[in-house]
């Protein structure tokens, strides 16, 4: 008998708890975006979630820095030599990768394509919608040196392929460019650098904060008004994607531009070939991320009926991944979707199917006289690949059908006499009675 | 530049770095894993890394309370409330499963079936083939206030079906059952509760120490020396699963003894009714677990030529999962698999095939000229479910081919003009040439 305080039993604040249901939509959203990345040829790699803080302080900013979980021993044994303050848990899938590839140079290919699905942690004030301990998705693409743009183009069809199956909704993939965005920038009049990252983070809020607010802060920033105006017209004109081009290609604004420019063409002309309908992506030159080491490609992805939810998907081209740890230059594109948060505000806005609380779709029911047969049955559906339980406690029949609905099974199968099954069918409410060599058959039948 | 150090870029002790061809191989074998769990029923439930303390010390022993990483804010920013001190990473999936179904009772239908795959932490002391952090693949199944024994007899059928398809050699299930072993003590002469525990503990060592070392540690545990010769004769006697059965039946000790040898007795009909080969487990009444909460039937998992690699699948029944939370009776079964380590030493010695580094199949050779055609191909191939890789790289076609190989991939294809391709398969050294139109149907044909 115990009196241990209720309130200590609810999972800690920022770090869900995943019931069945919840737990099986992730396992197919991972399922399916795992898939994508597979087609793609992004193979896993392992790192733990643990990293050497020295690691992970080279290259995590001011706010990052400040939500890193340092590990310590709680009770150490005695006389046990401690490293464990050199510990702390990762907080992106970015920082192992460096150190992975800097590490272990010598024995991998380029350009190497690496896939991660895992959890990250990160201190962070929890709120609505924020988890500290979240599922991050990512591929990249590293060269050894170069990096060509078309590697850019195939994080564009990654995405669609993975939205495209998922079948949460019409969406949209956003490319846009930084040295396009900023020879826009020194077009309007930003040459000091510094200037110039203060307008990516003023403009990436340009949907927050909307366009008036988006001209007044370039303003503060330095730009004339007028220009600041021409710039957003800029930025927010709807245009085709071909018309995009054109209008970018007839500008004449510097070298680094027309190279964004150029760049740009590039991944369209790739995303085309790979075969991503016209619909499914658009340039848009307002996406800045706010991210600093973002120097070409930028994405973001959004549903078109639930711009609400903010990208779901995004990334963009760097030119050096690992300089923390290594001087070879190694440029690399990569995307990255935040699943726990992105499933968990699907289910509650009802876009991605709930599952049943079961992964299984039929159960045997029995009861003490019959468990025999229900066991050998389970073993033949089995055998074929069907996921079924078998119910082996001592309740009636009619509580095991109550039990079945409830889980939200699809069928109930329960031995008759030793030669045949009664099937109980849940959404036509059909039973039917069948002989047990034919149960196998009529199972895959009814299941579809 | 930087001149970050070298040995700081190496993986952390304990917690190791799986390239491509390992993580390949470790999701392959989750995936059979969860495969095998879901057939029976065993739903996900997603818990966190991450516990409050006083959760974790409610149900960690001794040594392991040594090993409890906790968290805390390295630079916590200023003004931050602050509750980290109460956080600590999992050491294992029981603990946080005891929480889980005592917090959500009222929403869970039992009897409760739920697997979990995921990373554990533990601050052992890191040695050959020990990890600070790993993967343990576990389902239970939980009763609200009782559990038929059937449960753990469908566990055996579970590890069966996850070994004979994972495919490492012919294995044995040994199944026990501590109420009969602790009979056997009771007719060996100890009464005393604390000689009983360290008597299991002592037999739970007779593969590492031998038998003449368990009878003199037996006897200075306080058991006449004829008694523990004539205890570990019958332990080891190796008898038929019906012999064994047998035997045990003519026992007469005491009720709980007779208790064990009837569940023992139901367990083993489960097992051969849900069919599994009778040379794929036995009954072994030397297996003590050295856990305590074990209350009745116990299992262990050998390679039978592997003896070495030790259990690969263990478990057992428990009285009562959540006695340290909630006052409900909440009796289960489990088992649990080691991936880590067990993948780790299988690839060690060559017993699970070592992957590739690519989870493609086809490399799409391309030049600069023809990089739209090859665009096009890997998008048909991806539409067909067919993972492949398009090299987008600067190098020549011959360097290109080296790499496929060195990647392990089994095509190459490469766009020869707008209307053909060419074919290389490593196996065979052979390359043909085909036409557009097929493709798709030539690449499926030889993939098989």
């Amino acid at each position: 008998m115990t009196a241990f305080p209720k309130q200590l039993l609810t999972n800690p604040s920022g770090f869900p708890d995943l019931g069945p249901a919840e737990a099986i939509a992730l396992a197919r959203m991972i399922d399916v975006i795992r898939k994508h990345f597979e087609l793609s040829g992004y193979s896993p790699i392992e790192t733990p979630l643990v990293e050497r803080t020295e690691v992970l302080a080279a290259k995590a900013g001011g706010e990052i820095a400040a939500q890193i979980y340092g590990l310590r021993l709680l009770h150490p044994a005695k006389g046990a030599t401690s490293d464990e303050k050199d510990l702390a848990l990762r907080f992106d899938h970015t920082v192992p990768l460096a150190r992975f590839v800097a590490a272990h140079y010598a024995e991998l290919l380029f350009p190497f394509r690496r896939s991660v699905i895992g959890p990250v942690v990160r201190g962070e004030r929890p709120q609505e919608g924020r988890y500290r301990q979240f599922i991050q998705a990512d591929i990249d693409a590293i060269g050894d040196g170069s990096l060509t743009t078309l590697h850019d183009a195939e994080m564009v069809s990654v995405i669609a392929g993975i939205f495209n199956e998922l079948a949460i909704g019409a969406f949209t993939v956003r490319i846009g460019n930084r040295k396009v965005l900023q020879g826009l920038l020194r077009w309007a009049g930003l040459t000091n650098d510094a200037l110039v990252a203060d307008a990516l983070k003023i403009i990436d809020r340009m949907e927050k904060i909307g366009r008036d607010s988006v001209v007044a802060a370039l303003g503060e920033n330095g730009m004339a008004e007028t220009k600041a105006r021409e710039l957003v017209e800029v930025l927010l004109l709807q245009r085709s994607t071909s018309d995009a081009l054109a209008f970018l290609g007839a500008q004449k604004i510097d070298e680094l531009f027309e190279e964004g420019v150029r760049e740009l063409a590039e991944v369209v002309a790739g995303v085309r070939a790979l075969g991503v309908p016209e619909e499914r992506f658009t340039v848009d030159l307002s996406i800045a991320r706010g991210l600093d080491y973002y120097t070409g490609t930028v994405y973001e992805t959004r549903l078109d009926a639930h711009g609400d939810l903010g990208s779901i998907a995004s990334g963009g081209r760097y030119e050096d991944l690992a300089s923390a740890f290594t001087s070879r230059k190694l440029p690399g594109v990569g995307i990255s979707i935040g699943v726990t948060r992105l499933l968990l505000r699907l289910l509650k806005a009802g876009l991605f199917p709930a599952a049943t609380t079961t992964v299984a779709r039929v159960l045997i029911a029995s009861t003490a006289e019959n468990r025999t047969e229900a066991l050998r049955a389970a073993a033949a559906l089995r055998g074929a690949a069907i996921a079924c339980e078998v119910y082996l406690g001592s309740k009636p029949l009619g509580n095991q059908l109550q039990y079945a609905e409830k889980r939200g099974f699809m069928l109930t199968i329960s031995p008759k006499d030793v030669s045949s099954f009664t099937i109980h069918t849940f959404a036509t409410g059909q039973k039917i009675e069948i002989a047990a060599p034919d149960l196998l058959q009529t199972i895959q039948k009814l299941l579809g």
